[in-house]
């Protein structure tokens, strides 16, 4: 399986440039008799889509699914389920002027390095369009998990930049266009958005990411960890940085008598360890959260090179996201439904005759 | 390939028990005509060997390993290298007690829920003695990176408990049996570790690894990622809750302006992205940071349930390491070397007839 | 990896139905810098395209296809190639009649069994129209291997119905529809097949392949031998019951004096081994056969069971090839085509730094 | 996945030389709770043990095999099981007189340039003893795939040299060293291996196997057919050249009429499709037939080179069975053991709520 497949039995390939004719992706592995359309996909699409507010790129994309196999009669078949998004609003010459040079913090000099050639059009293959793939493969494995067993999966922006946002309740996620948890801050974070703007320059976020109802049991010690494949899917994320599972980098400071999750008849009676213990889900919230750096391509000029290593500045005038994190949340919950649908069919391929054998 | 493998051409795979008979590795995919013998893999073996010192597990082991195959008079023959470690000081009685309760933050419970059931003695696959199998086949890699690109890996404890560790100089870390890269500090550590196992409980801890000289050009976007492989890696260890490249979480509050790593005809000015761009190294530094949780294990009455779903109390009287990082540096190495031999391996299969455009 | 991919490194997805809007393919792994164009798979497809003689199915489909991704400036980058054939003469109401029966020799009964529902039109995902994207694929990497290593590979239809067709040469197999290599019976096989079609019937056929120039050492004993994954792209094409390497069955009453193929400085001497020793290539061509079952949809009514398991007769009257063998020279070439070029690629992964010490 | 594992879920690694100290195997992926224990593993090796008769090699090896993980008070835990057997008669001195020269039809050559050295003794790797690790494996694949759905293999030795042997009844079989269906034969066979053997010369066979009471359902279209697996397997066994499923290379003559088995009520009428249909098995017998070519190791001179190129005769004095496939029944059952499991865990994953519609 080369670079561009993730998923041992839920398997996802990806192709498309940010300006090629499309995006494509072919999901292998879905159980049949899944109800599944186009609409499914998209809904999930529009949740990341672009330009749905003045604090993201402008680039005007419909993101518009087309789904190619894999269905008959409106459910799925078993099949491998091909599906492609055209890209609508590619203009390459915004790039024209950064094409002979790297863009600080970009791959544009680690993909010319490694392959002797790149498409240097919004940043090619390396441009976090790709994250469309992800969010249309994450749609169904976001619907099978729920339908089967009844697993949520949701997100949110937990910081941007410097501004801390604690959760005041789903409800809140859906009423911004940050995925913000507190919708209160939502004009602070506006205003910071512009001020970044009108600086011409970028930022960070964290977004976390929770999975209600998993059951018992998903994940392959010890390298096919839950935790493993899930801090893979996660990295693999344009832009991320770190990734935590439950307390995360808080555990270090912490003593084994506060960290260890005490268990009750009733179940566990905290979560420090996120819903996965050894590798395998507890049958706990599965917690995750991940670092996004600030946006490479920035107004701000900067110090780089050229092809040919001489000594340049640089200043990025595309449509780009000030703030990569702000349209994160769906594709990181995208990546996280993938993770545990691969792991659900894993678990039942080799445990399928076991009854746990605790009751909580 | 099942969760007990990993890597897609320099593969292990992984077998054995806290307290069965042996623990054995198979590294499979290494070239030919690498010189190499069991003093190889030894040498790195006692780095992470129990009962160097107070502060760690009491188990008597001397990890002796031995290679049964893939070698030819001294040298690797391309063929499949399997080795074996056998048990020396398995105590299975120390585990009777505990064998029908649950460990707070331990894998007891899901080991038992996932499989119907499970090896109660010492942890069975879910101990930490598994990682012996990591710093074996992480020596053959880590000999080979070497001898072929000149890549050098090293680690360190940065932070144990709230202490936290200053780089101070490789010279300071073989100075004492924590891995500290600032040996002034070592008494601090081991007064705290004194206070932390008469208190009968335990910490967690920060350790960082770096690789140098790693070419540029190692990785396979978008999903085969040189980051997101090792972040399976590091987060596939046992306690591991939290992975960073580079700045990390820190680039939450990070601006482009400040995060992008400018360049220069000498190279890049800073090393924020930690040696990795949208998922291929740079030719810098490979950095990587990892949060590991306290010991489960600990001497402390703690509330749990039994087998039976009935409310108890667990205390841990075995022979336990109070912090899990003081002996994680070895192991995270040998993580990123096996990490980095794949992807160099994987680099040379795609693109073995590129020559790096740029020099720098 | 799910069944709908095959290669380690050279990685083929496959999507797609009968009577689907479109057929897709992704190749990952190709290495940058080769230069390829939709005419380089187009040129490949038209080779198996039906309705090129009145001896293979009437369905009318141009086969065009469009490469979406992967490309820049006429090379590839070594990123994802994405590529689409549309579907053009899809006539659904042709199945209509026969989507409640089971086709005797078809893979209608355990398409439905296993997945519990079917896309009954056209045989859907078991259409041998599937096989345009391992032809596609296949383009690609016979160009690689081509310009790379000299690689040659060829095939032709050995035998059809009870007609052998001996080798006249390369020349000959241009000449007709039929691929054959003995352009003298050309009309004897036409004969043949408007006879099978009057009578409403079918054929089987065999087909051999050739690869010359194949280097030696391409292999990864002793389960990823070449012959193995030879052996398993061969039987996965539709229709295929048997493969040989070399002697195939005829080894079986040969004498190990006969059969091992003796060496001398100018190299070896004969080639019972079909260019595979150990599974390792061994420097000579590289022989393939397959045996082709008849097609299995025929005119002939026969007896079989419905839906619900009732016995009834069936008469298939879709637009079918009497001989799936006509039409498969090109699918086993590009079969062959895909597997060598994973090998060579996992071959210098791994063996990069070998020279063969033996210069024959 | 490198060379030395095969299967997706139920995954065999293995490694070892002829000479070395030991072969040793991983099975990863096995079901918890099945009953397991050494003397299940012992008793599938004591079939293919060598110095059973004097029909094959005289070396003395017990293939003692001790089980050193995966197993808890003798059930299997769901973690990798791994193997040692060591080897006991490896005489390297029989081997140094053809150290430097190539055995044709031995894969001596092939291994040399590959890797650009290797084991000369008893073949290294390239050894039939490796074969041992595939019937461990095997063992613990039948065994559970027995008790978990019934399935039943048995394999037989349907030709030796010329000598064919019709299928009289699996009592035979168990009646005479050679796994030979007719026992009647047995006397000409064994006047036919003294006269091999006083020649100084070697025979090939053919071996089929056949697996009873397989459901309907397995096997993965279109390129992880059940048969394209079965095909990888069994050619990827020491002198195999070639794999028949069902009718194989017979179907080239069948009309579609013939070959197409009819179904009533009572299930199919016939098996030309040997218990696969479209990649998915048919819930018929499943049946597999292999050819085997003549050892390459004979006593009689002939031209070969060594490894400076030079012309040079070889005759090979070490003990070697005459012919290979005399012991290669348990072999070949083996490997469709493990394929069949590994499909068997696959198709649950993907299909584990479907419920086959068509009763039979």
């Amino acid at each position: 399986m080369s670079g561009n497949s993730f998923g041992t039995l839920f398997c996802v390939t990806s192709f498309g440039e940010s300006h090629g004719p499309a995006y494509g992706g072919v999901v292998d592995g879905c159980p049949p008799g899944l109800a599944l359309s186009d609409e499914d996909l998209q809904k999930e699409l529009d949740r990341r889509k672009p330009g749905t507010s003045r604090h993201v790129t402008q680039r005007k994309e419909s993101d518009k699914v087309e789904i190619l196999s894999g269905l008959y009669e409106g459910k799925t078949t078993g099949t491998a389920i091909g599906f492609l998004i055209r890209n609508e609003d590619a203009r390459s010459k915004d790039y024209s002027a950064i094409a002979e040079k790297f863009r600080p913090g970009h791959a544009d000099y680690t993909y010319l390095q490694k392959y002797g050639l790149r498409d240097a059009r919004g940043g090619g293959r390396a441009s976090a369009r790709e994250t469309v793939i992800r969010v249309a493969a994450g749609a169904i494995a976001r619907k099978w998990l729920k339908e089967r067993y009844g697993v949520e999966i949701r997100g949110y922006l937990a910081q941007i930049g410097s501004i801390k946002l604690g959760f005041k309740g789903w409800g809140d996620v859906t009423k911004n266009a940050f995925f913000s948890p507190d919708d209160s801050k939502t004009k602070e974070i506006e205003q910071f958005m512009d001020s970044l703007r009108e600086a011409g320059d970028s930022c960070g976020a964290r977004v976390n990411v929770v999975a209600e109802k998993v059951p018992v049991g998903w994940g392959e010690p010890v390298y096919g960890r839950l935790d493993a494949d899930i801090a893979a899917a996660m990295m693999s994320i344009n832009a991320v940085k770190g990734v935590e599972i439950g307390a995360g980098f808080a555990a270090i400071e912490q003593k084994g008598s506060e960290h260890g999750d005490e268990m009750t008849p009733s179940g566990f009676v905290s979560n420090n360890n996120g819903g996965v213990l050894g590798g395998i889900s507890t049958g706990q919230a599965l917690a995750v959260s991940i670092a996004l750096k600030p946006t490479s391509s920035i107004r701000l000029p900067r110090r780089t090179i050229d092809s040919r290593g001489q000594a340049t500045t640089i200043e990025t005038k595309g449509r780009h996201d000030p703030c990569v994190g702000i349209r994160a949340t769906p594709i990181a919950e995208a990546m996280l439904a993938c993770v545990l649908m691969d792991h659900a069919l894993r678990h039942r391929a080799q445990c399928g005759d076991v009854i746990p054998p605790v009751k909580l």
